[in-house]
């Protein structure tokens, strides 16, 4: 495969604010070393997703030891992070089940320069954890609820707090909560009004749409 | 079609402690006709179910006027109602919209002589109207949760109560959540252990559920 | 019905700067009336989504006449309408079809004291529609987006806008797109980063996410 | 991940009559661990629920020392197991096919301090062996029916006995029954009133809703 | 439209034993009258299925004068009946709400001269029905069995029985069972060894299945 | 609604070769009414499709005598047919069940200049119907081929001619063909090379289809 | 486990002349030999279906050794066949593919009693090969059609044959048809009057459907 | 399993202008070899899809020889290539993670004599990658589209181009996207007029599709 079939979005960043991330999953090991190749040759960070151990392993030595990998999300980063803003963002959570797609919103987000605040264990059927940190989670303009199986808890978080909600359901359950389709269905049912939804197991797409946020906060103020 | 056709189970009240009810949806009114027909005869009462109010304008004059109906539940009764112990079943649900099921539990339950308790309008966006709800909603062994959309009412009713709590989902909702499977799959999916599930919209079998339980309760009191 | 079964979470709006909408999809006139007494009882403004046209003739005739109702996307003001701030969320819509969503962003946000400005008949099969109103589309921080069908309009747009994007799958089409469920999904599969999602239908909510980042926007500045 | 992120919920056998389970399906190994730190730390006894043989090998060799491991169920019990009652709930199944569910009942019933007695291979395509246990079953207040592919067999105990039924599907099955869908749609559609219905391969939630009848039945006598 | 669109197969009959029935839903009544026009010039007798009442009144005077309609199986049948043999086949159902589909299998069967045998009202939630016509039943090489809701009939008929065994879904239900899906599956799903299935509601198809079947026999005897 | 919401794309003809059509699900009469002032503003001819009566009713009595309404197919036409080409795009369907799809066909393809010609009545349950007409279907460049319930058509027909074959399955069904999905999964599963697929019902987007391959064939001539 | 757990149904035979099958997926080695000790100390022949290889090395060696096994079935038999009688039952098949199902069609047939005859690879897209065994296959009174993608076969076949057919869909596919659900629809909506359907796979089953037909064509000659 | 059950179609390149394509996925190696068999002995050249590297290793080491093996579409040809015509079929892919498809639709193209032309990484979030090709694009009288996820490529390509337009959806994706469905029902849905589409993943078949044209355009020049 030649490499000129790799033509990376390196103007994404001036149009939307954003720089292109990668979606390994699908990609072979050769196409992920062009990709590299690219990024280096500009001098570009790159957010690297869905990338398994085993396509870590197939790259090249020095392409492996330039990227920094964090196993439970499956995130790498390539190039010196940027400084961070403080955290604006809450990552609330059911439980540690869901480790694997709230560590990718904690990545992407510190990967574009914010940094984020994480509430695990506040899983509704144990209502008093939640309640007891309501105070806590007034401060954060922005609340990304990441739940798997029934997902009730974007309901209970959403008649709770007036803040922006984006909901990110999970994969992780079994029977009929299994893929994760009956979390997101839940959310996208949610009786508290205005929780907004992204795809199955979509860390990086709710950092994103957190940081769409952010900027706009950021841009009113200026 | 010739009444033999049609033969009711009136020994399965001794075999199991519940007559036969009548589901009446797809049923002409010639057989509605011919089943009462028989019942009159053997002077037994009849509960029935999703009964029309087309069915109900197309049975003889005689048999609707022996018929107590109920538009909302769309239940027919026949015959005197047999005396009814207090309540010890609480149905709770999470608003109006319901009310097509909520009233088949309660009209169910009174024809086989049971008396309920509604607890309506505790959907969780709003906690405190279940929180405020607490002291009250203990006294009861039994629990019918009632709730459509994305159904977190069940999680939370079952992370806050040690009683048997049974779950109808509803089909009342647009969207992912029309027809009720989100409601369904939430409950199936709860996080809350050891909630149990109805078919959609089946107030009449969530009567019967917690009629096996108060049976089973006085059995052992026996 | 005794009318005590319907307890309004009048306090959600200090909770979170919410009143709390009607969704009068399966409600009795006789639920909608109580609901109104209530209302008037207490001079409290009241939105009511998916009113239809049978409901409203059933409302008695001084409820009907003191509320405010737009056909094509079936909603009911009560009460005077606050004063509104100047638009700052767009609403984009890839064809005429998709009506009875848009307008349902409108007057919900309207209710809410929030203009908005339309983008009609910007379908992505004829990209210059799109391309001319680039500049015009910049100035708003939160972008609503309505498409049914294909639902190709919240990627080209995510690609090209920096702003808080929420897409609204529609259900008007047929075959494989019947219902919405190829244009939710499609739009949960967005290959833009950081589009969020609603259900089907839910112009409500999407109003109601949109204000929750109006207000992040706010609380920031103030 | 700091083991801060995890905060069991001790006090749930207060407020319910349970203590937590630990769902260890989609946790790591170093999650694992933490939680038995915890609960050791507290004295507590635990029960480890989707346990694999693979994160059972993960744990530290004291932890995985003093866990009680059953692999048809991947069950782990922490701590010495409480006296039990006299099997009170019958656990009826088709077929020796799903071992894994009907043990994960016996084993999580068990935990909590009740026995309970099997009836396998009474699948109702060889009827006979049913109805020779007629006699046998009817002690039981509480039946738990587990049963895959069509899953006739809870309609034919529902039809039987007046007990509590409680239905669990199991995912043992090939083509349409593949995933245990068929199954869990079979029962909650039962022809016999009020068979209640847990998710698919729910054997611990059986388990726990078998005890809140068990609870009623003893708070009933108390 | 052209009459000359409409090509009947005549044919058929030759080939496989069987003339080809019209299937009338979705056809204009300008296309049943064609339809009747050539039958009637060729002296051919025809079977129309899922004709609706409305179609019957759109035909002309001379077509709906010579044709017999049933109204619960919507059939209508063209031409004098041919002489019909006694009954090989036995039609079994759980209830009268399956009427429209056993009807449709008598009227089909007779049609193509077969007599048919009916035993309505053995559903296995009240087993005692279906037992004690076990003798009744065994005489019957073929056995139709038409079941809606969780169908859990064909199972215990297969296990009771070595006939063939045809069953039918059907698509009068709720919830999980609306449209027969669930009846479907479940029969496909069946325990019982050999149990065939037809489409959902599909009474035509499985009185053409039984007459293959008498057909083969009829044959081998020959 | 104000008109300047209806922006249509008078453009595209010149970009591919085609005007827009107006897919009038959904649309109100105000909008249409709109839509037809625009294009008779621009004397510019317009195809409607999905078009029903009650819309067709609701335009302005000028509007309504200047369209040529086809009820099957519900379509209608504005403006001056263009000359049509000869025939070299054959319709293939199974049944005159299937009219309200050819006939869409059919009016698509005269709108924009080209006839077709139709072989009806050809299903592969009767296969030599089909096998007379093959010499006279060899002819055409391009075969449509409309089927429903099981779509056995398109793999024959696929096997058979080497043309370019556009398949458009129909709803026209009940039980698992209800609302065409299986007929729409058995072409994509063709095991005949080659065959393409157009949405349910969609013979406006399968005309045009034809006509991209017409209109590639012209240009590679000229 | 203990092996009193087992109750195998040797009864069945005498009941319905099949004995049972032992369906082994999800069965652990210890029921299989627990099973096989049985039917040995019963002097009984046994089949076993779904038997995979890493199963059959877990048998005790004395029970590896008296077992037939196929590997492109994953059928075993234990004990002496019996004799069998000249095929009456052809299997069809579109494909090599689908090997999995029709070696288990004809290694059930065989077990009890009933050779079979085989016809692959006459898949529609080639209809010359099906049309050139036209009159090989009249002479069976059951055909076994075996196919998966689209499953046009069975359309076809049906308007070819009057004798009985059963259709078996197969899993062997991708994209809409992975899993074999578009081939089960495709044959329950088959065009062809009279197809009989078994779940998807269900080799065995259709060797049984075979066999009731036999068995009423041998009772009716008696 | 004997050689004879397997009966190459060699007529079909007559028939319809191509030779038969093998399916490998479900082949057994002995299946496969007996194949290669056959097609040496005629000498004639062969194109094996969906080839594994397992059944690969499995051939005879003479047949493996003989292949030209392409691991990332998984095809293998066998024989001398036929000279191939310029491209006049373009490929265009949203991005990398599709090689698997659009390599399918190269090699088989290829195979067929036809060269082919690919742009990759269009995708519609980056839309100026697609806008800077269009004159290039035009040249082509068929497009191949690619795209998986949301699938807005093809809308947004058959709105720019008149050409003959061929969506192939991909599999690769995630959570809503997984498995290709929410591309496949976006491709059916597109706004953009006349759009085709294959079955998910099908490269093969969409190969094939563009060949018909480019012989409709052969034969028409001819």
């Amino acid at each position: 495969m030649p490499t000129d079939e790799i033509v990376l979005d390196f103007q994404r960043s001036e149009r939307i604010g954003f720089d292109e991330a990668i979606f390994c999953q699908g990609k072979t090991t050769d196409q992920l070393n062009a990709i590299l190749d690219q990024a280096k040759a500009k001098s570009a960070p790159l957010l690297l997703t869905r990338l398994t151990p085993l396509q870590l392993e197939g790259l090249t030595a020095s392409h492996r030891a330039s990227i920094d990998y964090e196993p439970v999300s499956r995130t790498g980063i390539l190039g010196p992070l940027r400084p961070a803003t403080p955290a604006r963002v809450a990552i609330v959570a059911a439980g540690t089940s869901d480790a694997h797609v709230f560590r990718e919103v904690e990545r992407s987000a510190r990967y574009y320069g914010h940094e984020t605040h994480g509430f695990y264990d506040v899983g509704v059927a144990g209502l008093w954890r939640l309640l007891n940190r309501v105070e806590d989670l007034k401060r954060f303009p922005v609340l990304v609820v990441v739940a798997g199986m029934d997902a009730a808890l974007p309901t209970v978080v959403g008649g709770l707090f007036g803040s922006v909600i984006i909901g990110v359901p999970t994969s992780n359950g079994y029977g009929v909560a299994e893929g994760g389709h009956t979390a997101l269905h839940s959310m996208l049912a949610s009786c508290a009004q205005g929780v907004t939804v992204m795809n199955i197991d979509n860390g990086y797409g709710a950092a994103c749409a957190a940081i769409r946020v952010l900027n706009a906060i950021d841009r009113a103020r200026a």
